[in-house]
């Protein structure tokens, strides 16, 4: 994902680490690739409590904020009893997407996993309709982050 | 559980079969003993949409029915690339619970890998109190089932 | 995706059918983001089972053939007591991958809920080196299909 | 389950507190029922980190341990963004079994929400055939332990 990650580019981030669970293996014995969209939502839901804005905060504003496309990369395999670490980042878009990078590494093996990428987008909560500019909460969220370049 | 069906309890049944997904074994290669409760969801399911109530008329009718207990034995294990088979078996009741009795087999060594048994119960949607007495609408549909001996 | 599929690309495709399943939906009422991998991987091992090219042969040839890519665009929602249908095709393709495309409906609007690729690659078993070319018995398989253009 | 637990019983215990996933949420806005055996699992997993005795040492002496029996009984709902905290008991057993007792309380209601309990068996890793007594790296792990009575 580094290569996306221009210079100038404003970006917030937050890094969690996590036992993978023996449920969220396979019979190859490594974590099934489906389970690395929960290890981002974890991520990505800690990044929501660390700067305040969780799901429930955009429902409060009348806001769905669905995923619209999700992509992973699979670099390495993560075992069960291993460890991983990732790191979310959320880069400073014009667009009104949030998207997400996150970085998986095997924590054992020092290795990256996996990189991954999440958009979202601002559904009207009631008419489902799609809004196509920042919402005005979100705005003054964004005003208020110390964004690092 | 057939020590508990009794000779004259009167009861609905269904068979659903489905293939293992390689997503729901775990690092042993067998299914996880969680996924058990999929199974058992699914067949109660296609038994709610065979016998005409499901979920959604259940809503419908100002209820929820959450599942208060669930119970699981493990005989056998059943690998990827098996096929399972799952009879699900409603007995009449005078209480006002739902309670369903599973036969989970291996289809590929017929041996019986799991029974299991899930108890429902009847809460008001809005108050989300429970119900003591069974629901005019469940005593209509009771009374409406061909129920065998 | 289909801008993906130029004029002459040899195809293999089926079409599976599935319901939603409650466990698969989330609190906002519709089918958790995540599960789409889910029902891709049903839809993929469908096509194995029909066209003879399944995770348990590929094993049996000294492969592995892990998913080292996942995408998923979402266009449409699915909700509890729907159906859903997933046509995958498979591209032939000169290098050493195996990528399939996924179509996934709505059933019961008719909508399409989503497209996704998934890509896979051939890791001999018991080193987990990464082979670049197809291997023989895959270049087999491949020559007896009924590729469609 | 505190019915179970008489007055000389030997046991051993540790907590975890986790964050509900938006993905273990269902359309109801609650945890699955099926998820709590996940929670379970996380609970049962950081016993083992903690007295030491994992999976994988396990394993290490020639055994598995798959669970045979799981029981739960709902009493109160986890809705998305709430915590749960699992209080996970082993009791000491002169049976080849060990059970496993689980309080599972909604921390932001302080609702005891499940209870339950798991049983596993030990199998031989090769034969996969049911060993009656205890192993003796399992006995010399329970003369170890500082039991609390």
């Amino acid at each position: 994902m580094s290569d996306e990650n221009c210079n100038n580019v404003k970006s917030l981030e937050t890094t969690i680490e996590l036992a993978v669970r023996f449920s969220e293996t396979d019979a190859m014995g490594v974590v099934w690739h489906g389970n690395y969209l929960k290890f981002m939502e974890d991520a990505r839901e800690e990044f929501g409590r660390q700067f305040k804005m969780e799901y429930l905060d955009v429902y409060g504003h009348g806001f769905f904020i669905p995923i619209v496309n999700s992509n992973i990369n699979h670099k390495a395999s993560v075992y069960y009893g291993q460890k991983v670490g990732i790191t979310v980042k959320l880069e400073f878009r014009d667009a009104a997407k949030i998207i997400f990078h996150y970085d998986i590494y095997n924590l054992d093996t020092k290795e990256l996993a996996a990189v991954g990428t999440t958009t979202q987008v601002f559904l009207h909560e009631k008419t489902r309709i799609l809004e196509l500019s920042k919402p005005e909460f979100y705005k003054e969220w964004e005003n208020k982050q110390n964004w690092s370049e």
